[in-house]
């Protein structure tokens, strides 16, 4: 096996923790001795332990002289627990494979120059590419002070999200559905508008998948004006719901979400709706790396237009509903096609009768 | 090869007269003797010669005792030449496969019943699926006195043709609508409405593809109310150009575009617009097979609300335009979702940074 594919096996490792490490990065690490696997880790839930700790921890003794494949460079710095660069040495690994370097200014290459002072060779930039994409959470909070963003949007041909009385279940069929629960599960919060939960009343769960956590709610609702009575609010003791709102919620209406169990953020309010910089920068604040927006088009329209879209996918169902039904995109104050954002396109999927497109924004 | 393979080559073969053989059917014909492919034919321009005449004069005394593969029921008719099924009997070949039985009264089981009564064995939907799907042109006019209708759909991801001012040029890159000039090449004619025609000025040829001719172009206006110097008008003694127009299209304006090289067709006018349905009954009587609309919003919606169109394929590109931007289709007095006509997929195309998806009414 060559370099690029155990670094390959280490990063579908990393990606078990998507979701559930944040505020850390879901790291995996892969330790081969004499062409054979000695260990295999990732991040646990919680940021703690670290892939590197599991894998030594597996590998044991095996670990010497080994080479160690880790999809984010170790950590240099003493928090709960010594740093991993420290515990490679410990171990008297022979190589280590670096896939990315760790821009967090406690690491920021130190966890590299800490390996390679104790003589041990370090390869870095093995895959990095992958290992870009596959912590682009954790980069963009690191290096951007706001989560990553994925926009969700499931349309039908003509870009409609509702017909014009407001019904929209369901626009996608079931395989469709079933794949946005996996990405939910695969991002630390899912994040919706206040119009979509009045119309859906949603649970905005992760469901039917087997999956023992959920993600973060978040619901931006400038007066706090949503349903105490609805499917989150009944919900907020089980699965976290946290709500932005503006200066203007009544003082008693926060209170009463307070007691729902829910975790409010105050940001100011920007052309009539709760500013969506500061929004993302208080999730960032608060630990989130990964986004998964879901709607409806004011807010996917705000996402857009503040260019914070770090991925999109398209969910496409095969009819159309007409110019009558409501947009999955509101007004973005385009006037030219030269001002319009382009994503570059990265898969397409059929789901049993609807296709699924993914975009990624170029930066 | 198999019965099967021989047959897709027919198919194969048949294909390459699509959009060029109206109002006869694009058939393709193989002529197997002795293991080896003797005679490859399919229909020629215009709609003569027959695929099997073409074929059985390429395999000459070869066909004698072979096996013919033919994605049509060889007609029983004498029209301008004598029947292909009385040709096939005096070339003395053994089988006659046939994908698919030709509803045209004229011939429908006719061709069959000649050859059988000639001792010839036939064998009969051999790939009929595939084969009635190369056929939807020719047996939608047969069998529903229209042709065939393939909806073309070039939006953004929110379903939009064009900025709020009008800008439309281009929202797909050059790999889609190189797709899209191939797609013209492969139907009898082009269709648009009024509105596109005056907004976009547009040529509606096939450029590019060192194709040698050009598709009919179908615009509908009610009022002939469409510019007189534009590029339609110019092209119009090189490149077929068909009016469809309302009875209150003034008689000096039908005179001047009669002057112009124009074919003119007056049908009754439905809720503001020419009918739909009337017109697409004209360019049947007419001869057309193969209709590709494309658009704008009105027509697009309209040719879904009538439940016409027999394919649907929709160009996406990796960008909003917001809601402000025109809308691909135009209103559809849906009520409710349950009321929408879905569409069945075919498959999914990269083209670029574009995509492709190809749908089918499942009629």
């Amino acid at each position: 096996m060559s370099d690029t594919a155990h670094m390959r096996h280490a990063l579908r490792l990393g990606a078990r923790g998507l979701g559930r490490t944040w505020p850390n990065p879901a790291v995996g690490c892969v330790i081969v001795a004499r062409g054979r696997v000695v260990g295999r880790g990732w991040t646990q839930p919680g940021g703690r332990p670290h892939a590197e700790t599991m894998a030594l921890t597996q590998a044991g003794a095996l670990a010497r002289g080994g080479d160690v494949y880790v999809t984010l460079e170790p950590c240099s710095h003493t928090g709960k627990t010594p740093p991993c660069a420290q515990a490679l040495i410990a171990a008297g690994v022979g190589r280590v494979f670096v896939a990315l370097g760790d821009p967090d200014p406690r690491v920021n290459g130190q966890g590299i120059a800490m390996l390679e002072a104790a003589g041990i060779e370090v390869v870095t930039d093995v895959c990095a590419d992958e290992a870009r994409a596959a912590q682009v959470g954790f980069l963009s909070r690191v290096t951007k002070g706001r989560p990553a963003v994925t926009l969700k949007l499931a349309l039908s041909w003509d870009g409609r999200i509702a017909t014009a009385t407001g019904e929209s279940q369901w626009i996608t069929g079931p395989r469709a559905r079933a794949r946005v629960h996996a990405m939910r599960a695969h991002h630390d919060a899912v994040m919706i508008g206040a119009g979509t939960a009045r119309a859906d009343d949603p649970m905005l769960t992760v469901r039917d998948l087997g999956v023992d956590h959920q993600p973060v709610r978040v619901v931006l609702s400038r007066r706090l004006d949503i349903s105490t009575d609805g499917k989150l609010a009944r919900s907020a003791r089980d699965v976290p719901l946290w709500l932005v709102h503006g200066p203007d919620a009544p003082q008693d209406v926060r209170a009463v979400w307070r007691d729902l169990g829910a975790r409010l953020f105050e940001v100011p309010v920007t052309t009539g709706q709760v500013d969506l910089s500061a929004t993302l920068a208080a999730l960032g604040e608060a630990g989130l790396t990964r986004v998964f927006c879901e709607g409806g088009g004011t807010l996917a329209a705000s996402v857009l237009h503040h260019g914070v879209a770090d991925q999109v996918a398209v969910f496409s169902a095969g009819f159309a509903i007409g110019a009558e039904g409501m947009p999955g995109i509101g007004a973005l104050g385009l006037d030219r096609l030269s001002q319009a954002q382009r994503y570059r396109l990265e898969g397409v999927e059929v789901l049993g009768e609807d296709t699924l497109s993914l975009w990624s924004s170029e930066v």
